[in-house]
């Protein structure tokens, strides 16, 4: 039976308190590439074939559970009481377990670079046969980690660093965490860890042992070190997000786009880069974000729930916030915000512009300094500039108002009332002079 | 004879099809420092002295020809019609080679990072008596590479790596891909490339053997990894770009410039930094820009084709882009950006304005939020402000317009018409309160 | 007796000529971290509990001197009228260690990464019966360092790479520069030194020897490459601000603050972040900043001599300088410069907007746009925004102004007359519009 047709439960554990991370927040909702960690884990689980995934929360630990069912519906959510040991946390879920799946894969919320692969690899050696696997990585340093203690071809026991003989400490893999078994030997073997310390705490590592001493196959599978990193502080949770990035950038640039300097530019678990783009030096895209084909993202913007059309021009300097929808060709430059607006095809908003709940039609050009002033202390108001329409410097657009097609606004003006189309409109005082009063002025303030 | 005294004939292969950038735009013309690949090759062969630069191109490929003419001027442009092998590529350029040079030297359009001085070392390699010189270089990781075969302190043959032997594969040097030969042999060897595969494509790298054969001496020269790095996809793009940076910063660094972390900062090819200059962290500076002794970009900048004068101050967060020319001390702010404009000694324009097509006198001030005004959906026009004049606070400058030396325009004004010198010009609306407003609407508006 | 108990004279040497920073400022005024290197070298001396601390400078270096003794006022200057070596730096300071100190610790201003636990450590060496201990590393590449040779487990000599034969050189310890030795010994060492070469210069390196000579216990103290090494040119001067930031982003994050790229971030010497503070990619902060408790520093953002109040959020692109106090809450958005100012609880700043020498009451908000115009040219003045003030986008507060608590100012205002609580102000033109206008004046400028 291929692993496919054989229905898995993967249980996430992430009941950890994470004190190291020194924070009020639980550790698997920090994020890594604008995704919280769990949120990562449940998607490998998802994309790895999971029938049923159950997640393991600590006690009064509603916001996980919520943030799990946010990013993986339908998700059950199982409560570990009291903190004593892996095993006893994936006992927890000894209601799904008892439920009877082929598989079972225990994985880690706090393991947020774990490919899909990587789980369903686990998956095929069950299919091959194996009763248990263990995930191994072979890291640059062991020192800390439990030892995969191999014996004739089979997985003998994961030994903690401190309990390991010296030619155990020369194992090759160390124990990354993850591992599957059976769910058919499942509760059996759980209920056969007994407490191993002070704490009384029951560890997960000890099926290995107990599968071998029942005469099943447990077997090693190793993963790249990267991968398998756990984030147990903020040091880590950096290094996390690096590899991800790595990940993203490297997976762009393959795909066609180019990033000159791709260690400068940081990307979202979602972000959608076409064919031919330009990322330049020193951009960030938060989550939410689409890039179409040929478009330049030129350096220090930055991108949040936007869309940017097919060989649109952004920045430098330039803000796109959610809602944001620059069309084809259009171009937002310097010191510049949009939200919550379409910048339709060929539109320029170029210069130290401020435009939200807002529609720029076709073609439009918005001079340096308008704002659209959507805001009156208590509601949100909608400014619409027709296509190509004009709107001069340092202009205000008092919403709610729409400047029909092809008006053109005086600079410096205050627009408080709807433009006809084709119509010139002009808000501002008159220009008044004092002759040598600048001199005068400059004289008397020398003087002190 | 020296290998000055010997007449060179540089053949730079930009044919490749470069599919694996997964671009519409030709390999060569992707830019590494701001300037196209095959850019990098002809200045590295103009510098080695060739006395002509050959390029074969690709068929219908004008676009990469006419960068190479532009590149490098009197450039000869041959059309490689078929895509057959390198060997097939050079005799592209039969007609070149048949006049008679006393070197060649091949070089590739994609080997972006590759010095003068290695060409000309392999140009003098010839002058001290080798008939053919193979550029070799020492990988990390060899698999994949063509492997130098040397005997006898001779180059014997270069070998791909499934071809090779296990003890060839251990050979010290790979094969980096420029090579140099005598004129009065090539074409003779080239046509005796006989071609290899199902693709029937004649290779260069023949041409070691066939040397060989004729009893004329071969040797390898090595190169630095870095140097000889192929650009195949954006990965390698952004790797060789990394490269390039780097060594522009550490020239820069050492002749007196403070990079305060240098691996943030993006210089391009034709950069040039004074002394004393500290340009502080983040910032890009494209072509064509020219940063005098003492003078401080500071971060978030970005630079085009602009000079700043000795000991000026520039940003956090300027734009200067191409036509600014910043005199000596002058200052401009964050959220400046400034376009084909000269701003004189001592001027200041500090904060959140736009000046283009313009000229600020000497000493004068622009207050926050100014905007000059240069365009009208059709023309672009012209601002002079003179020296000494101070522009109050959120202006607008409707050009063409001309405010006199020492004139002082008031905050918030739209200045339409010229201002004499040492005036006062005020254009803004009369300020009218309604006493208790405020306090009503937010009554109205939080009953709803 | 303990290192506690005896007193210690720091002779800090600050008077090379740095030729190879190129640079007309002297090579230990310049900064790592914000911070002069001298100033680094001094904190260290004080931090390692000296009683007296001497800094030798060079002759004319009253720079040096300023700068130290701003660094550490109470530190004593000496001069060193030609440079003859540092022996003969050291005796520049005779007068102090005539004075009669237990210990005598020699560092440089040079190295500026050097902690003060390494120089306390160099304390307890002689505390436990050394009489002479020398710095020492172990290099990645040893070529060019002094080696420290060791015989029957004590330091017998250091030798110059160039002096120093095939077995010395495979010494495992480099010469670090720092030497502590008891003061009683003090002179009549270093007295005995004699010159060695044309330049008759006298090396510090020769007390080891000499201590050695009269049967004195001198040894080695290890130290990492990192902390010792010298900054003699500016990619050196890079290196070591790289180590140190490295420094500073691993406490940040161990203590609780989440730094998505920390290799982005540049932090100061003296930066204070809270716990549960998010600093994203890109981010400059300078000397002088304090970040509470889950304050958000989002990306492109530049703070110095600022305070960041609990939950407040800064950026992106928002600049914060000196003076700049952002209550619990507040918000400081893109494009927006704040300058000494205060920005109470709640109070938002959004948008392109310059706000200097100004306080904006708890929970006003300041439009898109707005601009306190603070100075006329010779003068600052002030701007007071009462709370809950409602400030419309695109004006100006022409200062000194009051604005009163809770009044509303329409968009694009000059605001010049004090406003009272809870009115609304207005001042600007009036708006006029011209039929058809555009359209017309479009088809002559296509006419041409």
């Amino acid at each position: 039976m291929s692993s496919d047709a054989r229905r898995c439960l993967v249980i996430v554990l992430a009941a950890g308190e994470g004190v190291r991370m020194r924070s009020s927040r639980p550790k698997v909702l920090h994020a890594v590439a604008g995704r919280p960690m769990i949120a990562h884990a449940l998607a490998a689980a998802q994309e790895a074939g999971a029938a049923t995934i159950a997640v393991v929360v600590g006690p009064d630990r509603e916001d996980v559970a919520e943030a799990a069912r946010k990013a993986a519906p339908g998700v059950e959510v199982f409560v570990q009481r009291e903190r004593r040991g892996t095993a006893h946390a994936v006992l927890a879920a000894r209601e799904a377990i008892a439920r009877g799946f082929d598989d079972i894969v225990v994985t880690y919320a706090d393991i947020p670079l774990i490919r899909s692969g990587t789980l369903a690899a686990l998956r095929s050696a069950l299919a091959d046969g194996a009763d248990l696997v263990a995930l191994g990585f072979a890291p640059a340093d062991p020192a800390g980690y439990g030892r995969l203690i191999e014996r004739d071809g089979r997985l003998a026991a994961i030994r903690e660093h401190k309990d390991a003989t010296e030619a155990e400490r020369g194992a090759r893999l160390c124990n990354a965490g993850p591992m599957a078994f059976r769910g058919s030997d499942a509760l059996a073997m759980l209920d056969a860890v007994t407490p191993m310390n002070a704490q009384q705490e029951y560890y997960l590592t000890d099926l290995v042992e107990i599968a071998a001493a029942r005469g099943l196959a447990a077997r090693a599978l190793e993963a790249e070190e990267a991968e398998v990193m756990g984030v147990n502080d903020r040091v880590q949770l950096a290094a996390a997000e690096a590899t991800m990035q790595a990940r993203l950038r490297r997976a762009a640039m393959l795909a066609g786009a180019t990033l000159i300097a791709p260690e400068t530019v940081f990307l979202s678990w979602d972000t959608s880069v076409g064919r031919d783009v330009t990322i330049e030096p020193h951009v960030v895209i938060a989550p939410g974000v689409t890039i179409e084909d040929g478009a330049t993202i030129h350096a220090f913007s930055h991108l949040e729930g936007a869309r940017v059309g097919s060989g649109a021009q952004i920045g430098p300097y330039a803000r796109l916030r959610p809602g944001a929808d620059v069309a084809t060709k259009a171009r937002v430059g310097n010191f510049v915000e949009i939200k919550n607006a379409a910048i339709e095809a060929g539109a320029k908003v170029n210069h130290l512009t401020y435009i939200g709940d807002a529609r720029i039609g076709a073609g439009a050009n918005i001079g340096a300094g308008t704002i659209t002033c959507n805001y009156d202390g208590f509601s949100k108001y909608k400014t619409i500039v027709g296509a190509g329409a004009f709107i001069g410097s340092n202009s205000s657009l008092v919403a709610p108002v729409t400047i029909g097609d092809g008006a053109y606004v005086g600079s410096g003006s205050v627009i408080t009332k709807d433009v006809e189309p084709d119509a010139l409109v002009v808000a501002r005082g008159r220009q008044e002079a004092r002759a040598g009063w600048a001199k005068a002025f400059r004289e008397k303030k020398k003087k002190g």
